[in-house]
């Protein structure tokens, strides 16, 4: 027997992609979810020994994600991320927790129609459960909304070493997609109005200010939403700096006032940073297996 | 000296992404596109031989198009198209003609502000010019806009053979990610206006009527299309069948009268098709290496 | 009744991922296709009226695919689809052809074991064929095979004028994904044998010669193919310039004689050809549809 | 002022793509890497008041990439990683520390040439360095590494309940993209020997034995590996199971004795562990930012 050990372990399945069709009225109602469900608990043997008694199939997990989504219904999805955790804990003596998440996508009538919709939002929301016994902490976000100002950003005042080649500039592009994700000291919340807001918040802070760097957008957005929403504990952000380098056409006898862009792919600035409300505990446990964000 | 010999060709620099920037007055204006520039001449000897002589660098193009930017401006992508087929067949005498296309990606104002945008059109807009001497062919189109009806669509009275397992309903979700292209008979027209006319007649032809299949449905929107649009010679459409399958509940005892279902991804149906003015000329060297739309 | 028609039209189901394996010995064999089905034939109705008495179901053409690799087995992508062409065209009186397209992902054995198996192969193999009543056209191919040369690749004699800035260099980094289709003028062959070596010409011929310009390696390629594979009347290739961009170190005084490069993403030049057998027929209609390749 | 502070928060330049040629002699050698620099330190200041003193810029972090794969040469990603973190916190005072991190893709020489090459390998090498003052931790692995056997995989002895349907088997296929990163005891040790000697053990493992379930398998593969190569104190899997599903033939009158496969995309299930040395310290801090793998 050798001395290695099983440590931090989770399985299920991921990505089922769910559809839950109101059309109880002639104007249908509509919610598109991508979820995923992770059990943790006691699973040492099934590793060890390839004892299977504890492993609630992957195929199972599908299957109750489908049924609850008739049973339950969707009505955000934090709430059916609840509604699962709540199914698994209670059926498996032996599940004491798990991670369970989704990305939901945005549907709009197309004018107004009772039963035509088009996929409208650019931005995919997600919602992330830890459970862990009887505890729950819920992380409400999104990622894909791209946004850009033309001006009223610049950066200077930056250290310079032998490595230093970049300008300073008063007026560039500033544009980048924003990822985001916020920690809820609750899970009894109108969970869509929350979004809504914070999604409000985070534009109109984009908007407004002179963005001396992405650090200082991203921090004026984050004190924003804390100082707007009682029950959000920590925002963080994960964003590229999506740099639109101004052309050189000086070869060619032009002048390039900032009107002319070349839009980079690769490399990009990449910031990430953590605004939390002062006192709230910090829960790096509920961050772990997220892309970025650290 | 083998008996082998160059046909077609063609090469250029692709995916220049140009964004301009309008900034006169204080209500800045955006376009973004990634353009992609494909020249037809006479280059035998760089083939066969290697001789250059006649191989106008990509990197000269690239150049080009982002002068082009600051000098003509992007008007609509297919105007920036003309401009550079302009230029290039002009300039060198060896090149008689080429490809020139752009992907064009929409951005609307955060909450009306003069500098501050999102990107927020879900579809791609395209456009993609064909010039052969002084002969231009322009050809618009969009894809990647996701619409889905939750009922009014049907699929009966199709054949049946011994591979037939499918059965007959007439309530289904219909979704398809909308891809099209439509060849214009002018070059003398405002493009965004028909643009905007094109997008709004298939979203209401989508949504109108009650589907047969989804070829019905496109023949419909190509219809109405090129009755609204003089200028339309010929729309063609690739769209997905994108599968939602209603989850058989029924083994956990439930029933589902199409309120949950499964979004598929692969397979899926594929349905291309032609919509020709009466008349109009068939330009099958138009669509040349187009992928799809046959 | 408007003054419209349908022009050229297919459809069908896509991406129908099958895996076939042999495994009456001890020592599986395995096949990994991703196969789509098109039908043309007389599907006038179903568009313009809703009938769909003439449309084959996509699901029926799905569940062929898979009925047909276990009645017929998979011995090679262009084998089955012939088995498919032949079948549709045989069944359906009104299915006067269509076009099936096959991807293959190639796998091979983990140290020589008889049933476990690696993606090994870093291309996908691909194969097309348009089938027109009796007339088979096969098209088979690869993409996404990457090659690099550290020297012998140069690229001077070129035009110049306003808009060069282009230096000129007679060392410098070749980069491209191999994408190519060659065009058989026979349905009767060892696709295998003809897939192993073209692919092997295709690569000695980058290796051994001093690259004056993509066309020009491109060119070298297809002639030796043509030259050496008799049942191959036409080759094509699109294929990328992946420039490798020597860093400019020179700003923290160190020299880069070709040892730092920037592998940039876009814009990229773009190189597309076809190099033909003397007197071998031009099929334009067999390329319809294919991404690039004009 | 509002009740708002900064937490944890890192910035960089993303996604630099170096390449690295070794051309002193005839025969050529190549490191290609994606490389990652996030700086940790004292940037309060940057958020909070827009004040840059601290902040490095992204492009000063990428110029310095670039230059220390002149300077210093790539001799491993994981050498590289320690390089670039030695020159950023002994050059500024207020940088503490940070995360490094690499991707390597692999390349064979075509045919043994001496500077000829093709991306011969199908994973992708991955290495992260998390530097906190003097302290170092090194994690190491790939993704993309699909793996298949045909048989000598089964699934029994699992519960069932209310919502299971999946029936039990003691034949069919196991497929899985291994990802799999290990945590290194020690920044001095040959780390291309390791990665060829882990990736030995893994392909190994799946090879020999009876897989009972997926995370049967990657614990075995944990074991083995901690088992052989000592300065690994953690190794930690994110696996996909990549469903593949025994066509029913049956409606067409066809036997299916595990021959004929439909590959599924999605839901899949997916299966996370860490296996470590008894003894070793856990360190959920060098996991954080990193997707899946808890």
């Amino acid at each position: 027997m050798s001395a290695v050990k099983l440590m931090s372990n989770q399985y299920g399945k991921a990505e089922n992609r769910v559809v839950r069709v109101y059309r109880d009225a002639a104007r249908h109602e509509l919610r598109d979810l991508n979820v995923s469900s992770q059990l943790h608990g006691d699973f040492q043997a099934a590793h060890t020994e390839g004892d299977n008694a504890h492993v609630v199939p992957t195929d199972t997990q599908k299957n109750t994600v489908f049924a609850k989504a008739k049973e339950e219904g969707i009505r955000s999805p934090e709430q059916f991320l609840l509604t699962l955790a709540d199914h698994f804990t209670s059926s498996f003596g032996w599940v004491t927790g798990g991670r369970w998440s989704a990305e939901e996508y945005g549907w709009s009538r197309i004018d107004g129609h009772d039963h035509s919709f088009y996929r409208s939002e650019p931005e995919v929301r997600t919602a992330a459960l830890l459970r862990d016994g009887a505890a729950s902490e819920l992380v409400s976000g999104f990622y894909g909304l791209t946004v850009l100002k033309t001006t009223e950003s610049g950066f200077v005042g930056y250290p310079k070493d032998a490595y230093t080649t970049l300008p300073e500039t008063e007026d560039r592009i500033l544009a980048t997609d924003i990822s985001t994700r916020w920690r809820l000291s609750t899970t009894d919340v109108d969970f869509d109005a929350v979004y809504r807001k914070v999604r409000g918040i985070i534009l109109s802070t984009f908007t407004d200010h002179y963005s001396k760097a992405l650090q200082h957008t991203l921090y004026q957005m984050g004190e924003n939403v804390i100082d707007a929403v009682d029950e959000i504990d920590e925002i963080r952000f994960s964003c590229p700096n999506k740099h639109h380098f101004a052309s050189d056409l000086s070869p060619f006898g032009l002048e390039n006032p900032n009107e002319v862009f070349h839009a980079a792919d690769r490399p990009y600035g990449l910031i990430e940073a953590s605004i939390a409300r002062e006192g709230a505990a910090e829960r790096p446990d509920v961050w772990a297996g997220v892309a970025g964000f650290c």
